[in-house]
């Protein structure tokens, strides 16, 4: 590890970041919330000096970044963002627990939404600004790491996103990572200035309209009422969000396609018809269990919460129109495996993503295959493209850690005393970005009443999740910090 | 398929089968029940014109056996030998309804040890025998059919017992499958007259012993008591069946090894210092949790029932001394993640094996340490053997369709109306071979409450597990059954 480099561009990265905390300073002092504005203020401070020292003590490093150092800057600079994040709202007197401060912000910036915030409407508006503000910058911020940072460094995703990719090849995005990453802006930013618009037209205030606007194009989830979305009681506005839910779920190469004006993109692009051909499955096989179950009133009422629950669960987002949590088992098991499913590769949805669940599908049926006739060789294409032994490897050893992990935070929240379904569905919806879980923490409960150290281990989860396990798995193996 | 091959082996199996059925009549004979006799003797008769037929059909086969017929074989040999294992019950009147014969006698090939039976000590002695029995042939047939005929198929778990096995060189076994049939039948045959021995000294009837080493020397499960072991309260005789179910689970070449004066062999296994590393460590979690929790009265009745259910469930066994049912989450957490990774290799044991878990370990860590030197080249070795990238591949698969089948089975047991930790761990239980789950299903529950369609899925799943994976998951698929 080069220690000096490190340290540089972590310090210019925090400096940087300090700046992102602007808008929720305009936001208090348009409200003129004066604590919260103070807060920010400090907050700023707290990063500039910490960046600006950093960036003093590696002012001299030499040599270049190898992986090693850029997956230490991933992985350190995301836990390290979601501290300085969290400190208006620890400061802001938003919660008193600096473990809560820090729990909502790596919620928001890792696109989660799971909150410990137990009454939105009572807090400060600037505050609850930069708590949505936290998921957009945090889907911005994925969504370049994925489409043109990682690719190039050769770090956790790089087979899928890279040459081997078998979706839209990222590298005919465009020829250099600052073009590319600057039209993803533009898409990601249009996105969320239509969002907003139309959920005003749809009678929010713009307070309300930017937070669900961040919270859904960021496949987030925080919401600025208590209720969640449930609170407007409006097809219009469900609709609207389904809509762009789904759209925040697909890979972002696909909107670049589209902006080029190949518009069968999207329809050619196997992974879209699989994450498309799933959210129906799944919408009509939970309609009909409401249904025939009786739990809730008629097709059409069974049919419009299933159908925003599901496109909200598998996406990642964590909007809730309808407590799941009281639904027939037979639902609630569908909602689970959802969760582990999740948007797709190249998008702001967090979960195994469908892409790898799509390769893995297939090496279970071809090794059926090869059972009776050994000698067949058989290759395995998803589309056009060929997935090479080495990417099959590499998805299912991603599976087997993901499992790990989900194992061990499960075992983790059982030993701290939460019941089985909470322990497994809260891990479920922090490993996976999604939200909210079942059981306690299920969409009319709260992750507020979890044990503090529970509340660190889902923070950590959460980030393992976000970054796709290595740039924060690695960082507990003593021999990643070896000096060079 | 080459249908006459596969007809006269089927029928010849049967043939033999039937005859399997004698000891039951004697038992039934020698306690004087005139139904359960008749039972036996009309169910030999069908199994004898199903086998006589069937080998008739195919008295003019020719060519020879490809793995296709071999698979076929196995499989449908299986589910058909469940059937005609449990006409006896239903004829002999200890069931009404046949699936739930058949779910009894599945149970009892596969040694998983679900029981459907209430009242086992109402019932004839003679059909209990038998019931303990089908334990007795399904744990030697397993050990049979993995140890010294599928690796020369190329079927299932192949590179695990065969050229590629990290553990003893099963070729090194004997040179031909009878030899080594033979002598690993001494080997079963010796530890079930030792353990009925030890057991009669240390009070049980004859029956009771005989039946209770059947169930343990082919980690079945089936008790002649409602209480199972917990019936006796007898140290002595949880001690001795903790030894010897520990014995069970434990890969029988390297008992072949002990017999040919290499007293080392034990120790020197990777897998079974693994397996004795996780049982111990297992054992002391549950000891602190029940102690901490207050879950039982003192130290000493921790360990007991810790130590008992830790080894019941991991060589997946499900003799009961306890209601782990009631037990704190994180200790059912604990049992059900041993649930999963189940007896060693070449064992009469369920699960995933400890082998596999000990590859799936070592390959995630390696790919972690990829992660961040991505030219470093690190063999990954199980002792001395060096696990091949295809040993890795199939083992990652293998561990894949082990989870789309629990997975599957979950969603299908919800479907059926059963709440989560019931539909989860009943799967778990049958599809590892163990017997109780929780919940409803729990070591004081039994599976007659559960919907027959559900009781149709359990069943498959014991045989999915029982024979891993390949030889049931291929009979669904159409293609396998297409005429040569």
């Amino acid at each position: 590890m080069n220690y000096p480099i490190l340290a540089r561009y972590l310090g210019q990265f925090l400096l940087f970041f300090s700046l992102c905390l602007l808008p929720g300073a305009a936001w208090s002092l348009l409200h003129l919330e004066w604590r919260p504005l103070v807060s920010f203020f400090a907050s700023m401070a707290v990063g500039g000096a910490l960046g600006g020292g950093l960036w003093f003590l590696g002012r001299r490093a030499d040599g270049r970044m190898y992986n090693r150092e850029a997956l230490a800057l991933v992985g350190v600079g995301w836990l390290v963002a979601a501290g300085l994040g969290g400190l208006p709202f620890w400061i802001g007197g938003m919660f008193s627990n600096p473990v809560d401060a820090y729990f909502e912000s790596m919620s928001g910036f890792t696109t989660t939404g799971a909150s410990v915030l137990v009454d939105i409407e009572a807090a400060s508006k600037g505050l609850v600004f930069w708590r949505s503000f936290t998921h957009w910058l945090g889907g911005m911020g994925i969504i370049v790491l994925f489409i043109s940072i990682l690719p190039y460094l050769g770090a956790g995703g790089k087979q899928l996103y890279k040459n081997e990719s078998p979706g839209p090849d990222p590298r005919g995005l465009a020829p250099r990572i600052r073009d590319t990453a600057s039209i993803l802006w533009k898409i990601y930013g249009a996105m969320t200035v239509v969002l907003t618009v139309v959920l005003m037209l749809e009678g929010m205030s713009i307070h309300d309209a930017l937070c669900h606007s961040f919270g859904t194009v960021a496949t987030g989830g925080f919401s600025t009422r208590n209720a969640s979305v449930a609170a407007y009681s409006s097809v219009g506005i469900e609709l609207t969000l389904i809509v762009f839910m789904v759209l925040a779920g697909t890979n972002f190469s696909l909107f670049f396609a589209v902006w080029g004006r190949d518009w069968k993109a999207l329809l050619r692009d196997p992974e879209f018809r699989a994450y498309i051909l799933v959210l129906s499955l799944a919408t009509a096989a939970i309609t009909a269990d409401l249904w025939f179950e009786g739990a809730v009133d008629g097709l059409a009422s069974a049919l419009r919460g299933s159908g925003f629950s599901v496109v909200s669960v598998m996406t990642t987002t964590g909007f809730g129109t309808a407590d799941f949590d009281r639904w027939p088992d037979f639902s609630r098991a569908v909602l689970l495996l959802l969760m582990f499913i999740g948007g797709c590769a190249g998008s702001t949805g967090g979960g195994l993503k469908v892409i790898r669940l799509l390769i893995l599908w297939k090496v279970a049926w071809e090794r059926l295959h090869k059972a009776w006739s050994p000698r067949a060789v058989r290759t395995i294409k998803i589309g056009n493209d060929v997935i090479s032994p080495e990417l099959q490897h590499t998805v299912l050893v991603f599976f087997l850690l993901f499992l790990i992990a989900a194992t061990l935070g499960t075992l983790a929240m059982a030993a701290l005393g939460l019941d089985l379904i909470t322990a497994f569905s809260a891990v479920a919806a922090t490993l996976n970005n999604i939200g909210p879980g079942l059981g306690v923490v299920g969409p009319t409960g709260n992750y507020a009443e979890l044990p503090t150290l529970g509340k660190a281990v889902l923070s950590l989860l959460m980030a393992i999740g976000r970054i796709e396990l290595f740039a924060i798995l690695v960082l507990f193996s003593p021999g990643f910090w070896r000096k060079n």
